[in-house]
């Protein structure tokens, strides 16, 4: 794989954080283990952790420092995605395959709490107040979007604005904290540090953008699932905001909000917004913050971390799916 | 209310933990601030904080140190509350009510997501790392209790230390907590937390299984729900352990933990433990451990604190409803 090629000089502090997850969601409950541990082996591409270390790499470098703030971050994601596997009624109806066949609602839910739970309590080994305000305010800022993303779903009355906002609590926060709290850890200066932060916000801001572009652009067989999904859901990204007035595009975009759409419909839908400008508008945004990633990289001394980060904005802004 | 009287001289430091709550669980949301409120709003007898109020009193009070970890306990205990009305499928169809109509599973999810992150978010204003730990490692216990309990359902093989053990984790450990942090929090000796921390513990143990005879003995109106609804979740308690095999009420016991019970039979396996020795052995387990509670709480000086904590702790365990 591509993207790990791009850092293959962390391989061994990444086994490091692979085990320390795993000595982390151990617990005295089977049931516990076993989801967490599903949870775990699923893996993932571990890119927060990642952003952490290559941040770190402007301070006093450290594994034993950093890992515990790589941890709880990552722990962070894990449960945000198997908080994401808790549904309603009404959406079972609708045929969401996405939950976990194996787990009910409540162990998924206890079980992301536990590993949020389990992150703070990690960080505390660090001695450091402000580390501990960093990790627990992005929290708190994760959970006020998903509670937005609630609220705007199916709400064709909303803004670009409204969009980056959600986006920004959504997935920028968590990798901007990544990069601040591998900077703190590593006792970085206070500059170095702001720059890092800014970095991950926008590299996460590009990113989710590109990824809401390639739900659309992608087939089924390129992102793992039918493409579409979102709008399926009801979350109205980038490129759909921009055209969503379109004669061509607006009562098929009503048909899908309202979850009632065929199927055929649905492939004419994507097909129209693919030639719509909305593709190209939304790349634009994406570039734009990836240009802003970059300008904040540029600031910082020459190293093979700065090369790696540049590389990894790049990679995540410029995939194809 | 007699409760209120006990600590009626708390009254306007009470007053403030409640606006500091409203102020805390305030965020851009519109709908995160009605589910919070309404959460708020609810009330509950904020025992938690009392707890951390009077056991602040063995060290240097001050409500504005003190507040930083009144306001996160009473969050968490919001946040666990609210995703106990998370539910399942399965359950929905047998029919609980207990979950608040007007939201969904991921709205409550994420509300109480929201109450645990700012929860973490509050306390990191007290500079004491060592406060942090015990928050985080609460929480972390709590979660595995909740799952313990989702794995003990319906078990009949289990013992009265997987109850005891379960109780802790649900009960007794939040309340110890707030009684360790109010001490910690106002730099009370670490005798004096220690005995706080235990006496927290004792209270909490005989606190939930006087809640689980309560279950049994009361009628439906004393309890504002269907008595024996304890085991119409399948949850196995105290009482109901000493005697599950008792040729009277093994058979009803299987049909209620299949929850495929009738209301006759219902009324008459609650009336077969009413009768048993289980709810006087169980009585015996819960004064034991107030003894315990008030055992550790003789050790500490005289002081109109101290005698509330004892008063609190006699009228917890030995309430008749």
């Amino acid at each position: 794989m591509k993207l790990k090629l791009l850092y293959s000089d962390l391989k061994s502090d990444l086994d490091v954080i692979e085990k320390e997850l795993a000595i982390a969601v151990n617990s005295s409950s089977h049931l516990l283990n076993e989801a967490s541990l599903h949870l775990l082996l699923a893996g993932g591409k571990r890119i927060r952790p990642v952003f952490v270390l290559l941040s770190a790499k402007f301070g006093n470098y450290s594994i034993e420092s950093i890992k515990n703030v790589a941890v709880p971050i990552e722990l962070i994601h894990m449960a945000s995605l198997v908080h994401d596997d808790v549904i309603d009624d009404a959406e079972t109806r609708r045929g969401r395959e996405t939950v976990k066949a194996q787990w009910n609602n409540r162990v998924a839910m206890y079980t992301g709490d536990f590993l949020f739970a389990r992150a703070i309590e990690y960080i505390t080994a660090l001695e450091n107040t402000y580390a501990h305000e960093v990790l627990s305010h992005t929290m708190v800022e994760l959970c006020i979007g998903e509670i937005i993303q609630i609220e705007d779903k199916r709400l064709l009355d909303q803004t670009v604005r409204d969009y980056l906002r959600r986006i920004k609590r959504k997935t920028a926060i968590l990798i901007s904290a990544s990069c601040e709290l591998g900077a703190i850890a590593s006792q970085a200066d206070e500059k170095t540090i702001r720059h890092l932060k800014r970095f991950g916000y926008y590299v996460g801001m590009s990113f989710q953008i590109i990824d809401d572009i390639l739900d659309i652009t992608s087939t089924d067989e390129q992102l793992g699932k039918p493409a579409g999904s979102d709008l399926l859901q009801g979350n109205i990204t980038l490129p759909v905001l921009y055209v969503k007035n379109e004669q061509s595009i607006y009562p098929l975009l009503m048909e899908a909000l309202d979850g009632e759409i065929s199927e055929e419909n649905k492939q004419k839908l994507l097909s129209e917004i693919r030639k719509s400008d909305g593709i190209t508008r939304a790349k634009q945004v994406s570039n734009m913050y990836l240009e802003k990633a970059l300008n904040e990289i540029k600031q910082l001394p020459a190293s093979s971390a700065k090369k790696s980060l540049q590389n990894i904005a790049l990679f995540m802004s410029k995939r194809k799916f």
